[in-house]
């Protein structure tokens, strides 16, 4: 059992930092586009990819994105925060084997809301970067503490 | 076997619009936990979101937002689009069995680039905006018609 816990919003310090790091496989590529139903060929078939200016699959940008929202529920701030707003600058291809790793950095605090302002950048394992913008989260007021939901197998084809 | 076509950048109008559907399944919410590793239980354990202040499971944000991302890939611009950068403000929770429609609109455009900005709106059933915000996207010179990929079948648990 592993418990994720969060930093409730009166210790969040401007300028703290956490990060999430996630690889991409083939299967998150086919369950993004089930979910999603974005079926765009360039994300699906190899052949059509290869043919295309990225020269082979690459990931949905809002798949990167949704590193972003991970890292934010279950890092920084964490179980119990509340999503208002995400922006999004997609800047460089994700290749299937690529290795990302979202940074999350606190940059602004709104004491009467509890909304904290987290600059995010998700970048490849050569540093380079893929996915930038800025996240608008209310931050839990008490410090959570949950069970990581265990996720079923899944099976594909 | 289904085609997919694009609206090439010069048939683009300002106003023109686009609309896609999609209902939120269980099946979604864990297919996208597991694609993004966003495990939080207000998405995924029933017993967990009924105590929260949602009162039951709720969609990822981040997973309307992917309804853009296929509404952008597959409709309008649609294939051979490149996605540059959006912006997303989560409005209202999204609950099992809600039937979500996104709506594009085309706003500006920036012909020495082939810019687009579209303004994206998620409404569910009852016409309530779930989300809404702006996509800036490359749209394709000409027309790119491509058989829409066949996903495999997908088995949970």
């Amino acid at each position: 059992m592993t418990i994720m816990e969060s930093i409730p919003y009166q210790e969040l310090e401007i300028g703290a930092t956490a990060t999430y790091e996630k690889s991409l496989t083939e299967e998150d590529l086919v369950l993004f586009a089930t979910t999603s139903g974005d079926v765009n060929p360039v994300h699906l078939d190899e052949a059509y990819a290869a043919d295309s200016m990225f020269k082979g699959r690459i990931a949905h940008g809002m798949w990167s994105a949704g590193l972003i929202s991970a890292a934010l529920a279950t890092v920084l701030p964490g179980p119990g925060s509340i999503y208002l707003g995400q922006s999004l600058n997609f800047r460089r291809p994700v290749r299937l084997g690529d290795r990302l790793t979202v940074t999350l950095k606190v940059k602004e605090k709104r004491d009467d809301k509890q909304i904290v302002t987290i600059d995010c950048k998700v970048k490849n394992q050569d540093g380079r970067l893929v996915v930038d913008g800025e996240a608008s989260v209310i931050a839990p007021k008490e410090r959570v503490r949950v069970e990581r939901p265990q996720l079923p197998e899944i099976t594909i084809g």
